[in-house]
């Protein structure tokens, strides 16, 4: 009897991993990857990657599936078309959002955000918290319970008036990231500074959709970055600043770590993509499809973003996929008009496109090596939320999350994505490659032209703590 | 009949790459690591390493063996003695020096060093090469044919006598190796500044060994480091500034990385372990033990090189093993005596305990992460120096150089160590760990209380192009 | 007949300005300088300055008199001790502050302050504004009229309960600050950091006096200094810093200087003479009389200080006089007994001292030039806050505002000043100089030996726009 | 009888000096003043300057008159019109450069210059050395001497051939500045990177005058300054960092600034109205007429320039006046026809236009004060160099040097400048004012249309020592 000990094989691939490229099969049984090898026996399933770059498969670990937003709005994608496009881009963890409302117990988010994702999701995913209500009872039983379960993670909010903490506030919650060891994500910009200068541009008029940008300049941004940075440095905890716009952000961050403080950062397509202009040059409304904070700046700030890529200031490259079908009542246009930059819903999708994008502008181009590829959209992503080594790697014991890249050239459209939203950003984008199969868990989600839906095949993920840093890390500065 | 397909498997090894960390069995044959996975079937021999760290075996980027000194100096360690020392403490690939001497040919240098290697070494060997006389005949012949036949790398010096080159020759080397895609190295200290500070310290009678360190204050490595740069970065070409000792270098090549530049550092273990108290708080003479250049710093220094290797401002960390003993006319004191500190030759010993010590207060005391540590001394010099994948890792295909660790605490002790050297640098810092074994390319080399010699066994490498740019790197700076 | 055309003539002065040294006798006549020459005719009075430095009288910028404070705490100084004893140090124009609290009308806060100083005052004096409560009929209606009142600089404090603003409210007073061309001053402390790291202290039984420093460490001082930076630059708008203390502050502050932002920074005798170890090695409670905010910090930072007002970076150098009496229940001890720092009025007395520190640690060690010395405490306080060129110089048309410098060495002793302080944080430093002569508006008032006392003498000023920057100042960043 | 004390009086002066404005007549006495008040006895003579500005007479600290080249190129000014033109200008003093040749003893050079200088000079004048050939002699004796006799300040090159030092002749040399208390000029430009560049661009056929801009890109500026900067920190000595012209060299400088370190540094009109496209924006040769260096940079430059000026990061503004003429085959046509640009003698001319073009764009556009105009271009090169208080301001005893400035607007136009060059590089730029009167130790010079000539009436100055700077400095770094 020769049952083979694999379920699958998928041969000759050109593996790259964080550090490491090298060809071998890959031996997969039940679902995880449990040898690689030059020759490896029969799989009972077998695929050939015919020398094709296998990567693991994509963590997009800010993202934004159905999550609760004030009537009309609402998001285009739940769990199901969220996950959906992931697959389909290359993606088989997605980590988002349980926010707490104002009022609401933590728990209860949590509850109501299972409920949600229950059944519907087609690869595996996990829940990051939003605190935006630091109770006695929160900070002191529901915060640190719910990291004790497995959801070691949640985002701080320094601008948005439902989301937003005070300093002291935000001084708080990060003291629990650091007696329960969770990493606390956080969007800087100066909520002030933006209602501020909102209300100036409103006074004269200028209310387009490009005024978002001229509400958030740089400066807003930087000034929350270096704050954040104070409070954590402060407490003594590791934080992760997330979508991070530019060069004034940038050399923040730099200095925060040159000085030996545990910042980490995160950045997202739009900043290497887009630019201020795409949120119209006039006042015409249709840039309100790229309104999206903190906004995308321009050509030069993308050069900063690409250099924080390849020379390693940035962790993790993410989405920051927000989901807002732009000619709907639900949408960009709420209510069913065109409204004023302030009352856009602000974010943009991504989910689908995040690792096409960079794969080939990023590594094909030559700007980062593969290996800096895995390592900003899976293997970090992975460590820095605890789902690592079982997520973001090819390696013995990992889930049997793959991507076989093809390298077939195209134009993003629209009309090729997964995702409810009626448009994307990037357009009429060229890629010069895009994932040919995705494996998940060592099932075909994906196989580069067909979708295989299989809702409530995504399990959710308890997350153990975050692993960036040594168990003991040596805090402080010199 | 069944022959295992294994020559030798190492069983329940918890395996760290520079990414990842799992448990494997590592299936070896021919030298290499052809399968990683659970319960690999038996191979003719079994290792087991129950449950301790096993990591690629470490990559001595920068090493001094046998190199040919002025009379009366002599290296104390040749291609034996030091290749056997570096065996017992983990490390399975050496990069020394081919020296270029003034009026030398490069090939002349090159041959002499195959000579002094030949069947010699117990572990595999490249050689850099290093260029002190780039006459018209080794820039447009010598130096390319040599980076085509597998000399991927050399050395520039801006100090030494003997050695050093002018900014136009710098600038005229440094071209060669764009063009031929080869890795630059650069010694950066300022070598009219030292001969002006040696002088008036002389001048006043100023000489003992504690002295070398006033002829070598930090500005005179910031200054060389800045001008390295600034040469880099007309050339348009990565260097690896080498063995950076402290802070205000660091700075310098902050700066250059935040600007896009690609500027890779590399430190030594003499900038986290010693001090220039070391030299000597007196006018005594057994601080000629530690003199080397640049020289230690201080405790605050030593801080920021811990952050460097942190937070990944450093690419490689290396010995820079320059041997010499120190009760010895062709040592530290030449011609038997105790002598000024401009005629101690430079350079301390450290092939064997390079690994020990980060190990031990890298990774055991929680400054950086296991594989920080892999990257540091194994990935990242195989990556820079053409090396990788076939050395620097833990994956299919390369060469099965492991550690296997273990963890009795111990102190360093020189009676202990392999080399030729009369003394060590280290004597009596503590350790947590050291390699249990050694193996190189399958075989064991040094099983944590013996050596395994067989002279001749390690093979010389031809090297390929550095990768740990892009192929097509987009060079510049915004 | 011959009447002299002087009032006085000071002979053989050695002039300095904050540009020139010269030689010259200088002609008063109404209180105003209205002759500087060689061998001027006699005036019906003469002193003879005998080569002895003379320069302008000093302009405390920052100090403190008489200021309304929560019961049972009061200040010390009046109009009347606190203008004596600047007198007696050689300053001859104070800026006190009209304070509004929380509720008040500022204009009734200021018709208040005028009562206190009626009829009191030994020198000349105007009042910043502390803006506490920007209300709309404030920040439309009383504030731009007092600033064309006179009152054309005010105070902003990002901490303490009953005087911060937060971020929007400061953007508001900024922009008033702009369009009516007055001189916004900040004290920059993040509030929320202190409460926070207060809470933590006081839980863990840390409450002796230096703990004071250590709910206020360098970071809360930074951030609060970056996060004003931002805020003047939103606004486009110059700002003064007050109080810098130490290195992470003033490295903001260059940032933004390097970057054509108009910001000025101010600091204080006790950066630069005291340490956080003032405030008390161990627990007990003597060190609160050196409790002010931000803390001393320690001798690096002074170095950094010392090093900012020699190269231009401090603009201003005023005293923060805040008189309470150490020993007093109206003091250092509220009620009467030694209480937690959280409870010890901030502030310590030196509006006598200032000069003759500086003057003699600064000038007389060689540590800035004389001209430096009168541009930092004369010329540039009159400047910012629209009192030059009538004070802060020795020119045809100044007040007769001038001190003679003595240069008998003593050390400062409590006994020997002037204001109602039953302390000095200075107590024994020793002085290389004093002031023998300080005349206000061409009047003796202080011989170096008697104070020459006459309530009332000193005017109160009113003010003009500030003149650091030129008339039409081009704003911005390249 | 009643002969007036005055030979003249200038009056209704709107004085400024480097800190102040005040309105004041102005009394003269044997080219000196010696009086300043308000309603002054009339003089001899009188002049009404009717209320407007009157500064110090401008000190070019740097410009090159009748200064040896090699054949056949020729200086067109000499100590006439060069004097001419910088007495038309509002300059009143003026320090060339007394240049040693390689071989030439230092004393013979400034015999020479002496003997180009005797009798011509309409102002006074005072040389620098320059030091290319820093013999044991010259360092010993011939330097010390001459610093004796009052040239007390120097000039390094560490570019051009026949000039420059290498870095162990530059610590000599600043080594002698340290001891005998001179000020070290320094032009920085790396002299290897420049060749190697030259060779390459005209390997490549890139000639024209354009590709002197690229043969000296801003990194080799800004390489040459941090060398300048930190072999000034070796020897602790101030120096004088001459023409900076952009952002990098800037940089530089703060730091060095920020870091304690005395390093001051001058810039240039080319800096702030000229860019690298005037040297030609295609292959012909009229932009020879702007070839200098280091060459003019880009607007962003320009702006670091001017905000360097504004805030106090520039000590001096000098115009590196040196004048060839275009369309001559001693100027910038070598031997009469159009050179490849390493041919084209080095050099712009300047020294009229100096004053006018920043009172003009600088002090009248708003971007500086007025005393910050008089500090740059008179006080603070007085004081850099040995000649304040006698030049540099309106002080009692000081030389009557004076400019009565006209507010006539005009363009600059070559043909009404009296150097003796055939253009100006400013050559149509709108200025609002020129001198309308220059008092060269109390004689019009100059009336705002008519030179008035008396070659010889301008005296050698010996110089004493720098007095930027305390007596007794505090050198060093914290």
């Amino acid at each position: 009897m020769s049952t083979s000990q694999f379920d699958l094989v998928v041969r000759n691939a050109r593996v790259a991993t964080a550090s490491d490229t090298f060809d071998a099969d890959i031996g997969i049984a039940a679902g995880r990857i449990v040898q690689l090898g030059l020759g490896l026996p029969p799989g009972r399933r077998e695929i050939d990657a015919a020398g094709a770059f296998v990567t693991p498969g994509g963590v997009d670990a800010h993202c934004h599936l159905d999550q609760p937003m004030e009537a009309p709005v609402r998001m285009a994608d739940d769990f199901d078309t969220g996950t959906r496009a992931a697959a389909c881009g290359g993606t088989t963890t997605v980590i988002p959002f349980a926010a707490q409302q104002k009022g609401q117990s933590l728990r209860a988010a949590v509850r109501d955000y299972h409920e949600r994702a229950e059944g519907r999701a087609h690869v595996d995913h996990a829940f990051h918290l939003i605190v935006s209500d630091p109770t006695e009872e929160v900070l002191k039983n529901e915060l640190p319970q719910l990291i004790a379960e497995g959801y070691t993670s949640f985002k701080i909010y320094m601008t948005y008036d439902d989301l937003k903490l005070n300093d002291g506030q935000i001084l708080d919650v990060l003291d629990v990231a650091r007696s329960h060891d969770a990493m606390a994500m956080i969007h800087a910009e100066n909520a002030d500074c933006i209602e501020w200068l909102t209300r100036r541009l409103e006074a004269s008029g200028r209310t387009a959709p490009r005024f978002h940008a001229h509400s958030r300049p740089m400066l807003v941004e930087r000034e929350a970055t270096h704050r954040a940075i104070a409070l954590s440095e402060l407490v003594d905890v590791p934080i992760m600043i997330v979508h991070v716009s530019g060069k004034e952000a940038v050399e923040q961050i730099r200095w925060a770590r040159s000085h030996g403080l545990h910042v980490f950062a995160e950045t997202c397509p739009q900043y290497l993509f887009l630019t201020a202009e795409d949120l119209g040059i006039d006042d015409s409304y249709g840039g309100a499809r790229c309104v999206c904070s903190p906004p995308p700046r321009n050509k030069d700030n993308q050069q900063v973003i690409w250099n924080g890529l390849a020379d390693g200031l940035f962790t993790i490259f993410s989405s920051d996929h927000a989901p807002f079908r732009y000619d709907a009542p639900e949408g960009k246009k709420p209510g069913g008009k065109e409204v004023e930059f302030r009352h856009i819903p602000n974010g943009i999708p991504g989910i689908e496109t995040r690792l096409p994008l960079l794969f080939s502008h990023g590594v094909l181009d030559g700007r980062i090596t593969i290996n800096r590829f895995v390592e900003l959209t899976s293997t970090n992503p992975a460590k820095a939320y605890g789902l690592h080594p079982r997520k973001g790697t090819i390696a013995i014991g990992a889930d049997a999350d793959l991507v076989v890249w093809g390298a077939t050239p195209r134009q993003v459209r629209n009309a090729d994505l997964h995702h409810a939203v009626d448009y994307t950003p990037y357009e009429g984008i060229d890629v010069k490659a895009w994932p040919a199969l995705t494996l998940a868990r060592g099932e075909v989600v994906w196989d580069g032209q067909t979708f295989h839906p299989r809702a409530g095949r995504g399990e959710f993920l308890r997350r153990g703590r975050p692993t960036l840093l040594p168990q003991a890390p040596q805090r402080g500065t010199p």
